[in-house]
């Protein structure tokens, strides 16, 4: 913590325009001053210097839905119609993940997560407790639910863990972590259990984290079920008076779209596991034209293959002009918007953190442009977006702690990690 | 040169099933053993040993299609409608770049390719001299053609320069260079100048790059005109009779398809750019389905915005999946195949690269598994398709010389070409 100085960076703050040659002040775990170099006042003094010449400075960013702990079954079953990998593959092997299995899936994803700039994360698994002590570990912020399957829970013991996590984990690390409770999906959690899910949350004061209308199949078979899309389900059934994250909405109607604005629900786009597993394509440029709090995130890794937040982003840009078919949808700065600020409201954290403004929480990344790719650097958001990787972060800082430096993450014992989930992964 | 002995790692060969713990020995420009470790023969001595331990061993990569030297361009207009992001941009831009311009564009452009795994690249674009001479140094393989405009072509000066190109150039580098005709496509060649420009190409012994069916526009276009897809309109003119690469091939019918299969056009399918510049999504499984050789190309780094063909087969392989709706379409091993020895075959050099075979051309590159993001490796098919990212590549061979070795390029001057492209960038 203390005092960290960074110089001479292009800052892309979100908030405003593109900022030249500017400095950070970061002071204990807050911003201090975002801005040209000359505006600093005198006298202020670091304990560390950043010299950040050829790096650019963004808002940590917020992968606002995975399942961390799925790093460990990355490429242990891909290409297959979708029952047969989760009937066959992926649920018998969740079956049998133990909670170090769990705990050490995490850290891997945490890991990977440093590496690639992601300092804030939407997670909904099961053990999150384990998640929660590796989370506090890392040095991330975590934004964690318990899943919560409504027809696995007859005596109510799901929730009830769901339940514990909030009591014991709310703002553990400093505020670093926090927590939502997770009924897992419309399709798995009948209507009288999402209600109770929602009013134990509303009695708790946090939001909920779930996956609506993924699937073509999905959403014919609420509809068949209960009369209403699954958006409309979760409407009619007083969700989205909570503040709720949902993941994926890939089929929607008009009528969806337009709840989906009006109720202020933070939708986690996740283009990459959505074409992975064929779902379909989320429509992106829709939804944000109605006014949609549009996210991104990464889903697990087992349907990704990867949590690397930068591709991600260039993936939902490429996407959304692609599918769309109109080139200026989704441009390269509504695009770092998405997975920034819009990442920060989803999660309910954007008074804290999203954007590079004084007073916000120190949650920042600088990104190496003197590469290859990077140049010779015309735009340097567009740079961001359509040209580089996770593999170009430099530096992580959350919290006012620096968690990388050089490409190194400081927090996590990397080899006892790989030893760790090879061990596992069987 | 020499004999180059690379021991421990994973072999992805493509030609056959993952070796582990394999060898691989270079003599000269060739491949003299791939395989398990126990068959090489006793007393072959090498002048370099590579320890590729957590390393693993594919073909160099094939970018079919690229415009090399707009990697100057890269990021200098992004997020704006086609005509306006061509007529008021790109296009102005392009009039003003120089000979020497062409060729720092390009440097920068094949440097990005070398720290990225491609090995192979079919470039079309103006003052292909300079792009042959910056190949001749980097040390990698390019298939080259002047683009001709014929509608600009009234003296027949730039088919004359792309004639030029072939004598001169053909065969150039210890056959690393080789050469086709590039008829810019036919919204912009009439066709007594496609034509005129086949014939050519069949006396120079030499094949045919040429843009077809990128655009709905075109289509409707050329369709209008001549009364015929481009593909169809193509094959009418005979050009198919000769070896094709066609770039794109985005709108196509069932009739196209079956015309590409059976005249063994090679397809370069450039997703990414399709997608950036919202011309649709190319039919790969369809393409596929029916034997038509798709490979894999960027695009120029004005509309990716990068030359990474590690991401592009991502997002080929992702993208065959979403829009298809079936998440077997295009799995890992055949994305692999479209970027290696379905790209050799499209530039007519299958025989010589594009698969890792003793006898074949030593081109082979080295990707680190040692990643957050590779673990715990289930697939390392599945990891480079669906996990790795170009800057994972650690050395690239190419023709038996090694270019780069840990990351570090050894035939470009890296701080002389950013030095370069910056001050030209304007
Ligand atoms: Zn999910
Ligand atoms: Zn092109």
């Amino acid at each position: 913590m203390g005092k960290i100085f960074i110089k001479g960076c292009t800052i892309v703050p979100i908030s405003g325009p593109v900022i030249e040659e500017g400095v950070i002040a970061v002071d204990g775990d807050r911003l201090y001053y975002v801005g040209p170099a000359n505006a600093l006042p005198a006298g202020w003094q670091a304990d560390t210097v950043i010299k950040a010449d050829d790096k650019v400075a963004l808002p940590g960013l917020v992968n606002a839905h995975t399942h961390a702990a799925m790093a460990l079954l990355r490429s242990y079953a891909d290409d297959l119609p979708l029952k047969e990998w989760l009937e066959k593959k992926i649920w018998p092997r969740e079956a049998r993940l133990t909670r170090e299995d769990i705990y050490w899936g995490t850290k891997l994803a945490l890991l990977e997560m440093i590496r690639s700039g992601t300092t804030t994360f939407a997670d909904m698994y099961f053990n999150m407790d384990a998640v929660a002590e590796a989370v506090l570990e890392a040095g991330l912020r975590g934004c964690l639910s318990q899943g919560l399957i409504g027809f696995q829970d007859e005596d109510g013991g799901r929730l009830a863990s769901g339940v514990s996590l909030v009591k014991e984990w709310q703002g553990a690390g400093d505020g670093r972590i926090t927590t939502m409770l997770g009924p897992h999906a419309p399709y798995t959690c009948p209507p009288e259990y999402l209600t109770k899910v929602a009013d134990t949350a509303a009695g708790l004061g946090v939001g909920l984290h779930i996956h609506l209308a993924e699937t073509k199949g999905e959403v014919a078979d609420i509809q068949s079920r209960y009369g209403a899309t699954p958006i409309a389900l979760a409407n009619r059934l007083g969700l989205f008076e909570l503040p709720v994250l949902a993941a994926h909405c890939v089929h929607l109607t008009a009528e969806d779209i337009s709840i989906l604005a009006e109720k202020k629900v933070g939708v986690a786009h996740c283009p990459e596991s959505n074409l992975k597993l064929a779902s379909g394509v989320a429509p992106v440029k829709a939804m944000l034209s109605a006014g949609v709090n549009v996210a991104i995130g990464t889903d697990g890794a087992a349907s990704n293959n990867n949590l690397d937040m930068v591709g991600e982003i260039r993936t939902c840009a490429l996407l959304a002009k692609g599918i769309s078919g109109d080139p200026t949808a989704v441009p390269a700065h509504q695009a770092l918007v998405m997975a920034t600020l819009n990442g920060a409201r989803a999660l309910g954290l954007d008074k804290k953190i999203g954007t590079l403004e004084a007073g916000k929480k120190a949650d920042l990344i600088l990104v190496n442009k003197r590469l290859p790719h990077m140049m010779p650097s015309h735009n340097v958001e567009a740079d961001i977006v359509y040209a580089a990787s996770g593999n170009d972060v430099d530096t992580v800082i959350v919290n006012g702690k620096i968690l990388m430096s050089g490409g190194e993450v400081k927090t996590l014992d990397v080899e006892e990690i790989y030893a760790e989930v090879k061990k596992r992964a069987g």
